[in-house]
């Protein structure tokens, strides 16, 4: 089936303890359909300003990502500046400028139809809940999301769960929602709150799948060097779904695969900076990646 | 074949967030005796004060742990007072009393000989290195450490790496022997100063395997409620070492199930408070967990 991306499309400055990038390709739409293009069909939904480079556009649509819902408008392309602590933990905002962002009401391109499962990638809740009004799509519903949005639309995050299948965030964005300490309980919340299941992301320490009758664990992929962490959480998310997207009926066997599958695409991405980087990812390395994946963790 | 296993015996004084518990049994070869003592042949090799309860004596003895190597001495038993910070991730160190334990030269007891497998749980170096040499056993050696010997006795721990097999620290420890921030970097610091094996344990998310041609990541296993997680490693330690020993030779697919069994012995120390609660979790539960486990994981 179809995947269909909205979220952010972007231009990242990133400092880490060992380089500083400047206009590097980000987002979390990006991301999420590099990652989830080497599975299954991609459409992407988000805005772009006049100053967005072509080639980017172009890069997007050599991995087959469909960009007729990819508007660009007059004004600037969306701009995040952040700044990682040494352990490349912590990322502090240094700078938003949500140019064309603004005010942004996303149009359903002539591409993509109610038969798509859907990510809505991390972005505002309140233009998630607007594309999935506007879609109503008989597929698979993702959601992600970041603190930002719990903290300042929370009302709205939590009104878009009953929608949602399966609710993506990372441990700590849990823990802030929730109240809880405990991840079973904070996933439990999340569930009470609509969403069918739950995919905790713990970073380097794995992901945790929640639904009922059905848990699940993975480890991260141990890496050698990490070089930039920007934009695992939306290639996570998109590698899951791209790969459930690519599954005509989805068994329980599948959405632990799904997990795996984000896993690797995540190890991939903090391996480089930018978006650019995952774009140029091959898929034997993919699929190598996966058996090593195996290997590590079978007993 | 038989596990020998030398360490602390302890009165423990546990504050947490929730509870404070007084002169509770605890201590690294207590909880390794136990933990091992579930898969394996026993005997443990400590020292006690005349002040020691006898029921927690005839405890070790009731799960089959051969006693004749713990010492009572006049003197008061080893006392550690601790209080965890509110996410039980920490312990402070309020107090420790040595007594007996200072100047204690043990004694291997007529009923261990070389053919045993050791683990030299966390304890002073000097003292592992000197039931290893007096031993020179002919079955796996493996070694616990903490922090404050890494800080305290760095250079005779690195030379005692050299004649061990199984060396297992935590991932903050393994971050400050090596100087390494990276995981695969320590681990690799560690087999570069002897050690065959290496196990970084990292709590809450799981442990790490590394040796040549062998890597392996296990998630830990996700509990409801952590009461208490005083002894998780010395647990963790006494079942994978207990586990191995149950094995007449030990294949590549042993090591990885027995990080699986530290894993679950590990899960059930941490639900109660003191050692006691570990010795009185029963073998059926114990292979329930283990099946969940699995379920847990596999994909």
């Amino acid at each position: 089936m179809r995947l269909t991306v909205i979220g952010s499309v972007a231009l990242d400055t990133i400092e880490t303890p060992s380089a500083k990038k400047k206009e590097i390709l980000g987002g979390s739409a990006t991301y999420a359909s590099f990652s989830a293009s080497f599975f299954a069909p991609v459409s992407v939904i988000s805005v772009v300003g006049k100053d967005f480079p072509v080639k980017y556009v172009k890069m997007l649509r050599s991995r087959g990502v469909d960009t007729t819902g990819l508007v660009a408008k007059p004004g600037q392309t969306f701009r995040w500046k952040a700044r990682y602590d040494k352990d490349l933990g912590h990322a502090e905002t240094l700078g938003t400028e949500l140019g064309v962002f603004q005010g942004f009401e996303p149009r359903i391109p002539r591409t993509v139809t109610a038969d798509t499962n859907l990510l809505l990638a991390n972005i505002d809740p309140e233009l998630q809940s607007y594309i999935f009004h506007r879609l109503k799509p008989k597929g698979l519903v993702a959601c992600d999301t970041m603190n930002h949005w719990i903290s300042g639309s929370r009302k709205a995050l939590i009104r878009l769960l009953k929608k949602v299948d399966i609710f993506l965030l990372n441990d700590a964005e849990a823990r802030m929602l929730s109240g809880e300490k405990n991840l079973l309980e904070a996933a439990r919340f999340c569930a009470s709150k609509g969403a069918r299941m739950v995919v905790i992301k713990k970073g380097e320490h794995g992901a945790l799948f929640f639904s009922k009758g059905l848990e699940f664990m993975v480890p991260a992929y141990l890496l050698e060097n990490i070089v930039d962490p920007t934009g695992a959480g939306d290639t996570f998310a998109g590698g899951m779904l791209g790969y459930l997207s690519s599954k005509r009926r989805v068994t329980s066997m599948d959405l632990r695969r799904s997990l795996v599958y984000g896993t690797i695409m995540a190890s991939f991405a903090v391996e480089r900076f930018a978006a650019t980087g995952l774009a140029e990812t091959r898929m034997s390395e993919v699929k190598i990646r996966v058996k090593q994946f195996e290997k590590l963790t079978r007993f």
